[in-house]
């Protein structure tokens, strides 16, 4: 049986995804349920999306991702799901699954507009239990996605803050703070040349300049290092520190690798 | 094979609740256990009370609540297991279950003495891990209720602040508040008529008006509204915002939502 | 299937710990992971040697346990696996498991060194992700250690802080403080006899005197106690209230349990 994979802004004071998980249980009991997170902060749409982006992957063929951040329950915002012969992606249309979709070349999604599907009553507060839980366990069990509706591609999509390359300077942009206080730039790994190894990454509104590290202890402790990171984007580190506090900056800050010097 | 649902107030932190699943598994392999909560503030009994009110009527039917709030551990307070043909509760005899056995119509439980169900040695300052979660398992494996020890009706009940219909006006009191910073009334949903739609929640102590709404984006960012939450219980929240702090209320403090003008 | 239990110090906020489970799924569906925590502070190799070593017994036979505080992930430090007829140990060789190891009597581990058992490509920022959960999972699908690698006993120990007894004074140290503000001591509950139950300890820098108890309850909220602990140790606690914050204690403060007076 799959594995449904939640993403939630829910917290873990209350009760509300052990509540989802006790409804996906009542359909799908098979199912696995792995929490990825439920503490993206109450909202926010951008890092929950960044979050299914940089983790996906590494779940086995046959997931079933189910993103609920969504500051828009019970009002006419609508619900998707979307799938590809190796994952399936249920949450709002708010572009909460829209890096993920993108990713994957998913153009077209479905409505979830099945309502026996759903748990019932359906609060219009907490979706999370009555329809994005359920809808997950039903296609866990084997539901066909287009039983849940009519096919959609009109589904919101957030602008990823691609990166640019100009003369052999790549500019781009803070994208996520992890706990550790690690900076994940929009600037993807593969945009890094061996070149790069000599150059130094600058944010662009405090002049900070970064050296180019492989891992954190390869510098001294308290020393900022840049490095293709674990997510697949280049990140900005402080080896046994807090980054976002030393260089203070926060999500959409403007970062630049310079060019190598020509030799 | 039943879930084992838990709420503690043991955190995340430290290794209590994997520990207890260590032991869960350890006698019922096939058991799922599904972590309500375990953030629980420290000894509060009635918010761990509310919690498994608010949120057991999702699991499926066979699921065992394990619910270890439990300050006088070790001290001679009893504990206790219950069940109906549908669910089963299981922790110590201080009130953490009597919201949910009274909804249960549950009068008389089952007082836990059989050490044989223990894991020994017992500590007197985590039972949750050598008696509760031992027995939970037991339990999950099929263990008789009657198999526990004799049963008990004298148990603790904490009184539901119940909220009173005085001509037309409906006066209950906060019972809780999410990490949303929604505050959940005392206030049943089925209190609430069509014509409620119409009037407006008072919180006595600030004086606070607060109009009814069905969803949070009905409202503009930053707008109160009143409206029947996923708990079974009337919520008052800020969309986009928390109302905790909003309206600076506390657990306890009264509200009232003032009959409709006659027309 | 064996359990797979997992102690970070990822937090709870990132998708790391959602990643390794799914990297785990993927390599042993059957497998069951339990989070033992991660929320060991960023880098804490103690905190993290310690809890391992409180709760690694509750587990079943079998149990894989993989512990990934790694600061050096990344640098030539070494990967290790170790075992014996009950347990199996997975995590980097900095001392992460070395408390354990010792209790168990285990001398001899195993280096990780064969990449065929890696997610790959290997990130040099997390190995957690790379190779200790899919190491961890190709053990629980039965891969024989000597597999991994070569045998290695020169791996990382870090010195228990071990009491000592002295014309019947024990002296020892705060070693671990726990989410209730329990201080755990590095005394073993087996140095306690029944004449200490009359003696006090101190906490030799503030000179505070703490009588001995069985149950938090059996005293006063807001009374200071000492009592054997549920992880083996020694404990010192506040009933209702915090030790760690009424005492201003913190790991490594020395603490003597005085002999009983002669009769």
């Amino acid at each position: 049986m799959p594995i449904i994979a939640l993403i939630t802004d829910f917290g873990e004071k209350d009760w509300f995804s052990g509540e989802m998980k006790g409804v996906i249980n009542g359909i799908s009991p098979e199912a696995t349920v792995i929490d990825i997170t439920h503490r993206i902060a109450p909202g926010d749409i951008r890092s929950a999306c960044f979050t299914l982006l940089a983790c996906y992957r590494s779940f086995p063929p046959g997931t079933i991702f189910c993103s609920v951040v969504d500051p828009g329950v019970g009002s006419p915002r609508k619900a998707i799901a979307a799938s590809n012969d190796r994952f399936c992606f249920v949450g709002p249309d708010n572009g909460v699954l829209s890096w993920a979709l993108s990713k994957e070349k998913i153009k077209e999604v479905t409505l979830i507009t099945n309502s026996t599907c759903y748990r019932q009553p359906v609060s219009p507060t907490f979706q999370g239990r009555d329809i994005f839980a359920p809808v997950s366990a039903h296609l866990a069990r084997g539901l066909p996605l287009n039983k849940l509706g009519p096919s959609f591609t009109d589904f919101i999509k957030i602008p990823f803050p691609d990166s640019t390359y100009v003369n052999g300077d790549i500019t781009g942009e803070i994208i996520y703070i992890d706990s550790f206080g690690n900076l994940i730039t929009s600037i993807e790994n593969e945009k890094i040349t061996p070149e790069h190894h000599n150059s130094s990454m600058k944010i662009l509104r405090t002049d900070a300049k970064i050296p180019f590290g492989r891992y954190y202890q390869e510098y001294k402790p308290g020393c900022k290092l840049f490095y293709t990171g674990s997510a697949g984007f280049v990140e900005i580190a402080v080896n046994g520190g807090k980054a976002s506090e030393v260089l203070k900056v926060t999500p959409g800050d403007r970062v630049q690798i310079t060019a190598p010097d020509p030799i």
